[in-house]
């Protein structure tokens, strides 16, 4: 099967088609067209079998997650996803592995109505390339810079279920014994990490600064920090952890897999201050906005700390100081 | 270094800054504003190292080939590149390679005048994915549909420099001890072949149909009869080689790389052909047309057919019937 029989059984009418699409899939280029109003939001991310999922993983878990880590950056700047083109390049041609990986892309294309509108598929190691293009709509677009001094910093949902996933999918966690279903609920939040596409679109009117957690939480609110001029102070008994990943730290907190003796409480703050991979947002916004908005509709942000004029990232426990570790999100399976 | 660290030493300000370029590399996403009247084209192209190019390859040719195979792409629709996004994936930081790859990038960044909006850089086998993103403005894109029964077949400048460099890169010419400089060309060739954006500026208006010659003329007028319905009647008495082509055909005609024993002119034609890699225009125009325009200015296109109802490829030399090889342009390095 050549090149162009292996897009078209497997990538063609793979995804919905959106508005705005002038040609898609199957020309030299897709045409894409935008209104007066509206803005363009690009980026690029990605996986390298080995590095950023194990090699073995599912073709259809690593089309997912391949899809929503790059969808996390449009997240990230409230624009909504439109136009996805990817770049596979594949050890051999496998038609079951290939059938998964359209059926996961499928699926998720569907989720978060996004055209494929092209690609390329190629011979070598297993890599997956994803370029995301969303639209920003009648408001300007979330960036990094903009934090003030005095704002809230916030987070979308909880943190914590991109670490403990982590362990689960690093297969750290079989000493445990853990249910199936933990197993498998872990397994989901790796591949198909939740996006806050709602909450961004919601806070997009209030916020100064926004980045999504994908290296950690620390290392991203110091990117928020140097494009906004400004420093952070950052309050851990705040953090808002997932129900799993407190389930997890539980679980975990008395056996040998603890080496450094931490009580669940401190498992859970390792992990959402360093772990990364959580995908949700990190946000900067005046707390009486934030407030004012959560009385006219739910919003699933909690406030961690404040926005300082002192560069850099401080941590304290309700006033007592904590130092910042030197690690970052980087995650490695080889 | 980190990964940040790498992408401010060797990737920021690599390039131009160019129109409707809201925010550019360093944020989530990159904005792009269009203005009205303009359409965006979009194509992706993945290069593999020992599939697309010979192992060891410098760095600063890699870069070079990678960026135009996929411009290729922008021509063949008349688009004027304007941003392009990188997915660099490296078996290990080198910083002489990072160096040279930089540089290779930044000379045709700021030749074909886009600006690098985004990217990321990723550990494992080495794979470059380019992601361009032209501007189609004031006229429609060119199609592979739209080629009509009676139109001429047409391709840009000359063929055959995509199969002759090839042979050099592949190593096959060494028996031959060629000149330093013919040698030197021929590399040129491979990684920086020249796109025929200028001619599709100024034949978007009278052509029907084009596509750029990547997987060798034939596999590529299929794609043409294939969008448009049609077939194609190819006269190879008619197409027009490279000076370059020429040169090496002589001097490969009575040595023992010619297995098949060809002529000088049947080894062109095969070239031409089958050989892909021309990163020319093909395209159908109705002949009266073309004409016209060749009397306003210098138009670098020779009509090598025409459009007939018939569908498929069919090839003669002069009225002789010719058959059609079943092979096409995919080279292979391992």
């Amino acid at each position: 099967m050549n090149e162009f029989d292996l897009i078209k059984q497997y990538f063609r009418n793979v995804s919905p088609v959106v508005e705005g699409t002038t040609l898609g899939n199957g020309d030299d280029c897709a045409l894409l067209q935008l209104k007066p109003n509206q803005t363009m939001a690009v980026s690029v991310d990605t996986l390298v079998e080995g590095v950023h999922f194990p090699c073995g993983a599912s073709a259809n878990d690593i089309a997912q997650r391949a899809l929503r880590t790059a969808l996390s950056d449009l997240a990230a700047m409230a624009a909504t996803p439109r136009w996805v083109t990817l770049a596979l390049t594949l050890p051999q041609h496998n038609s079951d592995w290939l059938s998964a990986f359209s059926e996961g892309l499928r699926a998720d294309l569907h989720a978060f109505n996004c055209e494929l509108i092209g690609g390329d598929t190629t011979r070598g190691a297993l890599t997956i390339s994803v370029q995301v293009m969303g639209v920003v709509e009648n408001y300007p677009a979330l960036t990094r810079a903009g934090a003030k001094v005095g704002d809230g910093i916030f987070v979308t949902h909880t943190l914590g279920n991109g670490a403990a996933s982590l362990l689960q999918v690093l297969g750290k966690l079989q000493s445990l014994a853990l249910p199936n279903a933990l197993c498998s609920e872990l397994d989901d939040l790796f591949y198909r990490p939740e996006l806050a596409f709602y909450v961004a679109q919601q806070l997009h009117a209030v916020a100064t600064s926004a980045i999504d957690i994908s290296d950690g939480l620390v290392a991203d609110l110091k990117h928020i920090c140097t494009a906004s001029g400004v420093g952070a102070k950052v309050n851990v008994a705040q953090l808002p952890y997932s129900a799993t990943a407190k389930s997890l730290a539980k679980g975990i907190e008395n056996t040998a897999l603890n080496s450094e003796r931490l009580t669940a409480q401190q498992l859970l703050q390792q992990w959402a201050l360093y772990g990364g991979d959580d995908y949700q947002l990190c946000f900067t916004a005046p707390a009486h906005a934030v407030a004012e908005l959560k009385e006219q509709t739910p919003l699933a942000a909690t406030q961690i700390g404040v926005v300082v004029a002192e560069q850099g990232v401080q941590l304290h426990n309700n006033g007592q100081a904590l130092a910042v570790q030197h690690k970052n999100g980087y995650t490695h399976f080889e």
